[in-house]
């Protein structure tokens, strides 16, 4: 009964080995690079596994995601398909998001950003905004995350608008669903929110045909998965003033590489994959219940749905 | 029956003038300067009254302060005490004051101006902080703004407490009061909010006093007026890293003169006395409202007490 852990930093890999073997005493967990025979481990735990790596081990009960989504994991195309994978999520990941979904769409309702170039500048310019009750704010996902983060926007003032792909009901929001109902979703919407799971149907989601039926002028807060956005549409919608500024969390290639050009970009306000991330204290707590129960069950409720991709 | 109108820039003066006369038809609507016969004025609505001219009106009835403080009526030392000062508040001014300490809140709870910095020197580091509930935020001033703003942070997440000169009930909120609820209140906070009225009891309160009280590293968010902080203690705290952060809405002289120190100073955030400022269509409608209800019945809910300052 081993427990293969894997994450990209050895000293993080240490960290949750060492975090998870204090809450699960009785089983054997190691690093990747530890095990010596790979029949032998029945879970994985990881955040973006080498590609083969989990193939390795033949008799592999389920596989955890560190993390709420699964894309990570599902980009080893030799990863069996029939193995389960566990997400992990609880309520410290999804207050930690609409934290972070809160913070930087009042950061572009106040046109912060603008505040800040003038401090820099010492001219003292009185911008005076609108209330958060004439802003229409859409949310582009509404899973646990989506659906946690627009109901505190809400909360907060805005007019919030919800889209997925199928159809949701919550409480103080307008949904819509489906491509058929992406237009009036997008219509009038002057802050959108991206937290889709990354799938076929939402990998470059946000391109020049979403960018153009939003108003002019409006935001992008992209805290999803950096292949949602078109990265050149992005900036050729920067550049002709039909997007305003926007706010990144993830990108195509993480990090982000050093001479990529939004580092620079004046409208462009990076921040380095943390908008819900998960700590090894907080997450080996959900890890731990969840491989407990499944190894009890064989079943979790957060478990996902590895065709769909989420 | 002359309503006399006074605001510092004279565009501002003939805006508010233009608002005002189309809400209230049947008045006589004049900036200061426009008037002929002082005996004529009945109501004042001024922001920054120059000292002596409020004097000048004998047959006064009521000042109207554009805004929700009457500190600034109350510095023209010759303006007659007798006189009733109604105050300007109202949905949309609540609103914008709780934005603007929910936004800067959670800025500083997730050290955004740290991220901000590293993206500056295209440094990609993963900060990673406790979730708001872990977080104990403090909110001095528990009025209209006040309360609101400490409500909205407990439904954010963040451990609020709140301060006042008497004692306060309010929902979620664990408060204290007078000076000898003050270190109770403060240890422990890591984020302070100022949201009191400027009065001789709380002019200078944000010191090093107080500052020393608070957790190590904690920020300051002065929403409320300028000369409830101690400059120069400030800038020690900042020095000595006691306090990691000051966000300043408000200043001893606005418009900040442009040799002062906090602009360039990179722990301090500087806002052009924005958090909560009254566009002259919501306030023209609030302000004819109250003036129109305190002619008829000789009192309104925004009278502010004289005697107290606020």
């Amino acid at each position: 009964m081993t427990i293969a852990v894997y994450l990209p930093a050895a000293s993080s890999t240490q960290n949750w080995c060492q975090m998870l073997g204090d809450l699960m005493p009785d089983w054997d967990i190691r690093a990747f690079d530890q095990i010596e025979d790979p029949a032998s481990v029945t879970y994985a735990v990881v955040w973006r596994p080498r590609v083969g790596d989990l193939a390795r081990f033949p008799n592999l009960k389920a596989i955890v995601s560190i993390g709420a989504g699964i894309d990570h994991v599902l980009l080893d195309t030799e990863v069996p398909r029939h193995v389960p994978v566990i997400r992990t999520v609880g309520t410290d990941l999804t207050q930690l998001m609409k934290e972070y979904v809160a913070l930087h769409t009042l950061r572009m309702h106040r046109n912060l950003p603008q505040m800040q170039a003038n401090q820099a500048a010492s001219k003292w310019d009185a911008i005076v905004v609108p209330p958060a009750p004439e802003r229409r704010v859409g949310v582009m996902g509404l899973g646990n995350l989506g659906a946690a983060s627009a109901q505190l926007l809400a909360q907060i003032g805005f007019q919030t608008v919800g889209w997925s792909r199928s159809p949701k009901e919550i409480g103080g929001i307008t949904t819509y669903a489906g491509m058929a109902g992406l237009p009036d979703f997008l219509a009038g919407t002057e802050v959108l929110v991206c937290l889709l799971p990354l799938t076929d149907s939402t990998r470059g989601i946000l391109d020049a045909n979403v960018f153009n039926q939003l108003q002019r002028g409006a935001s992008i807060i992209n805290a999803a998965r950096g292949p949602h956005l078109v990265d050149s549409d992005l900036l050729a919608a920067l550049e002709s003033g039909q997007v305003s500024h926007a706010t990144l969390d993830v990108f195509h290639i993480e990090p982000l590489p050093v001479d990529h050009p939004f580092w620079s970009h004046p409208k462009i306000t990076i921040t380095p994959h943390v908008a819900s991330m998960i700590d090894a204290p907080t997450g080996s707590k959900i890890i731990a219940r969840n491989l407990r129960l499944f190894d009890q069950t064989g079943s979790v409720p957060d478990l996902a749905d590895v065709a769909r991709g989420y």
